[in-house]
Parts: structure tokens; C-alpha cells; sequence
């Protein structure tokens, strides 16, 4: 991974700065395709609570949410600000109201469907549960900014996500075949919204599928990446995205390991 | 799994018909949070094309969708009716207007971070492309939806998902570390949207993460198999609940086979 220099930096930095979802202009009335397109990740919540109703159609939409064969492989462990900080003994990061851990629900299909409906395929099962679960968790991060709530996807922070499967299976007391995927904590936001992170531009993350996957083109990567350096230098005073990498760096071989084991069932 | 006898059938259909996604009375007039919770998997198309400025929409909210370090671990293959009947060899499943094969893309991080960015740990990037990924596709769904775009995520038919992984990799040519998910078929619905298929109650799916992991209420999930196999019944004349499981339980062996070879590359 190459640093850029200073002039690199300011690029980035505008660049992230004047950059902004493009609907095309004939839809840009749209209110909930502008809901959708200007959600942004927060991190940083007014102390105001969540009211039940609110917070109860959020979870609806993760319940509606669609699933391979409408097998609704995911659960959700929700808290209250109060109920988090009782269970792991500090506040939901960035003092958000309300929380949900995701988790790819395996184990519920199996005692429905019995535990051979399937040929012995523990990665196929975990695909199809990390998907359903992702699709339902985006549906209840959408539903909350419809419903002016806003959240971030955790992953790390506070033990939060898929780096830490093991150590929140142990406490929410999952039984086998159940995975958290990601927290996504939910507050009222405070102040205004983050400019967007740097996203890639449409040409890069899709292609005409008939011509066949299309590589990056030059320099495409690398200009993403000074302004992913630039926007975390801006943004996060004691922090930068080479330090936060490297929390993943130092993480992730113990989280591969533990994940090995919870498909596979080895030790 | 036991089959349900015809009073199991005739409650299951009952059950089906009455269920509807529950808003809080105190935000039933919400139509954002409509749009969501009244969403359904569309397998019925009328002719009429989808603009190309709508379908642009639909891109843009997964291009700008959520991403773990706002990795981006996604690609998009696009298809017209057009484009994939030429690729494919028949139409677009459903007779639907556009497709996007939704990819989990661990290759175009590689080239920004280095290939050496992370320890060994293939499970875990991979755990994390296939959660991005499907935020994304979650999102160009709802997207579609807010702007009166029915939509359907395949798995299975016409070989378009998961189960067809290596297939589909040779077919887009897909660098090693990209692994297509599900497509996503898109068009406007011819007829009415047909009933919520069978969601499990929110006290079976969620729970008091204080509280740990809580299993289903005793026959619970018998209940809901009944509404299955009487809503397939009632729904698909020539197929059935079991006979879709059966077409996963025979596939389900060589993708996992190929997914074990494609994440950890052994043969």
C-alpha cells in the first residue's frame, strides 16, 4: 500500500468532499430513493431515545426482509441503551439508543427442515445465511432512515462484529450454526451529516455482464485509496485508516481461525 | 421433515392470506416505510422496458451502499433482456427487463491493499465481501421498489445464483476472489403483488440479546412449514415446497465442492 504525498492528500480530500450520490436529474424528487442514496454511516447520536413503535418497525422490515426459499436464516439480539451497557458492561458505541447484533441464522432451518435436509454442506449454508442476514440488515438501516433514525454497521468498535464471532457467540449464548455478522446501533443523529465516504465510480464496480468482468482501470484504485487516507485524517483526529486497517490486520487471524471452527465444527 | 395433513394445508393457507408486515398503527401513513414493508419477490412481468435513467437509480444506491472500512467488496455484472438472452442463450428468468448478478468481490480490494494487506484469512474476507455485497443488493431492491420497480433475487433458476457459482464464474469470467451471489431480475409487475409468503412471528426471530439466544416456541416452526408447503401449493401448480428443497439438496453437493475450492483454493 503506497501513501500518497501532500498533494495526494488535498486531492483526495476534495474529491471526497465534492463528491455526492448521483441520482439522475428526471428522479431526483424521489423521497425515499433520496432516503436511500443520502444515508449516510453516523457516529455521533443525540441523547434522545428511540420510541418503541419507531424501533419496532424497524425490526419489521428485517423481518419482511427476502430470503433464499423464505428461509429467514438470521435472528436479531436487540438492546436498549440500558440493556447493552448491563450486558458487556460499557455504553453501545458512539452512545447510540438502541442496538441490534445480526446474526446468520442456521440453526433455526435445521429444526424446522431436520438436521439432513441438506447433503453435508456447512459453506454453502453459511453463504446462504450471511447473505439473508445482510439483506435483512440493510432493510432495517433503510427502514430507520426512512423513519429519520439514523445508524452505522459496526463491525470492530466495541467487539461488535465479525472480528469478534467467537467471543459474542460465548455471550449472547448462541447455539452452533449461529454467527454475528455486525452490530448496527441506531440514535437520533447529532449535528449534520458526514460528507459520503469515497465510493468507486459506477464503471468500476459494474460492468456489461455480457462483455465479462471488467478490471479496474489505472490509477483508479490508487486515487481511492489517497482519498480513503485523506478523508480518515480528516475525520478522525486520533486516528487514520492505515491504523484502523491495521486493527483488522491484527484481529483477523484469530477470527479466521474461530470461524473455521464454527463452520467446520474442527478445534 | 413431516408433511402437513389437509387441515394442516387449509390453516397454513389461512394463515398465509391473513399476514400482513406490521407497522405500528402510529406510522402506518409513513410511505417510505410502506415501500419497504409492502415489498415483495415479484416473479410476474409486464413487457414495458425499465429506463435507462431508472435503472441508473437503482445502480447508484448499491453503488453508495454501506461497506465494512468502506471496502466496497462488490461488482455489479448488468444485464438488458437483450444482453443476457444473447449470453445466456434464453431470456431473462420471469421475462423480467434488466438483471444484475451480484458479485462478492474480494479481488479489486486485493489490488488497492496489496495482496498481502491481511494475514492469511480467506474465510473471513470472504464472509465480509458476501455481508457487502448483499447490503447492496438489499438496497438496489428497495431502490428499485421506491420507484415502482418490482423485483425477484434468484438463487437457483436459470442458474443464477449461489448454487451455480463456478458456472457463473467461467460464464463472466471472474477473477479468482470474486464469487457471484444471486441475480437480481427487475421489471415492472404484471398483476398484483401476490401475498407475504410465510415470515416467522418477531418473537421467534429476535431477541433480549441481555437475555442470550431464545429458542422457537414449541411448534412454532412446524407451523410455519405447514404455511410453506400450502403457500407453494397454492401458488406453483406444477412444483412444490419439497420438490424446490429436492432441487437444492441435488445441487447443493457440487457447489459446495466448488465454493470449498474457490475460497481456499486447493482442487
Amino acid at each position: 500500500m503506497k501513501s500518497p504525498g501532500p498533494i495526494g492528500f488535498i486531492r483526495g480530500l476534495l474529491r471526497i468532499i465534492s463528491a455526492k450520490p448521483q441520482a439522475p436529474r428526471s428522479l431526483q424528487d424521489n423521497a425515499l430513493l433520496n432516503v436511500i442514496l443520502r444515508r449516510r454511516s453516523v457516529r455521533s447520536f443525540a441523547s434522545r431515545d428511540i420510541p418503541d413503535d419507531v424501533f419496532s418497525a424497524i425490526l419489521e422490515a428485517g423481518r419482511v426482509a427476502p430470503s433464499t426459499v423464505n428461509l429467514q436464516s438470521w435472528s436479531f439480539a436487540t438492546f436498549s441503551a440500558e440493556s447493552w451497557r448491563a450486558k458487556f458492561g460499557h455504553p453501545i458505541p458512539f452512545k447510540a439508543r438502541r442496538a441490534i447484533i445480526v446474526l446468520a441464522d442456521t440453526h433455526r432451518d435445521r429444526l424446522a427442515l431436520g438436521t439432513d435436509a441438506f447433503p453435508h454442506s456447512p459453506l454453502m449454508e453459511y453463504t446462504l445465511a450471511v447473505m439473508n442476514a445482510s439483506l435483512a440488515a440493510m432493510a432495517m438501516s433503510i427502514a430507520a432512515e426512512a423513519l429519520g433514525v439514523s445508524s452505522v454497521m459496526l463491525s470492530e468498535t466495541g467487539r461488535s462484529g465479525m472480528l469478534d464471532m467467537a467471543w459474542l457467540a460465548e455471550q449472547l449464548r448462541l447455539p452452533s450454526g449461529v454467527f454475528a455478522l455486525t452490530t448496527i446501533v441506531f440514535g437520533y443523529a447529532h449535528g449534520v451529516y458526514p460528507p459520503m465516504p469515497p465510493r468507486l465510480p459506477m464503471e468500476t464496480v459494474s460492468f456489461d455482464g455480457a462483455q465479462g468482468y471488467r478490471e479496474p482501470a489505472p490509477g483508479v484504485m490508487q486515487s481511492w485509496l489517497e482519498q480513503m487516507i485523506a478523508g480518515y485524517k480528516a475525520s478522525h483526529l486520533t486516528s487514520s485508516f492505515e491504523a484502523q486497517l491495521r486493527i483488522y490486520q491484527n484481529k483477523i487471524e484469530q477470527a479466521e481461525a474461530d470461524l473455521h471452527r464454527m463452520i467446520f465444527g474442527d478445534s
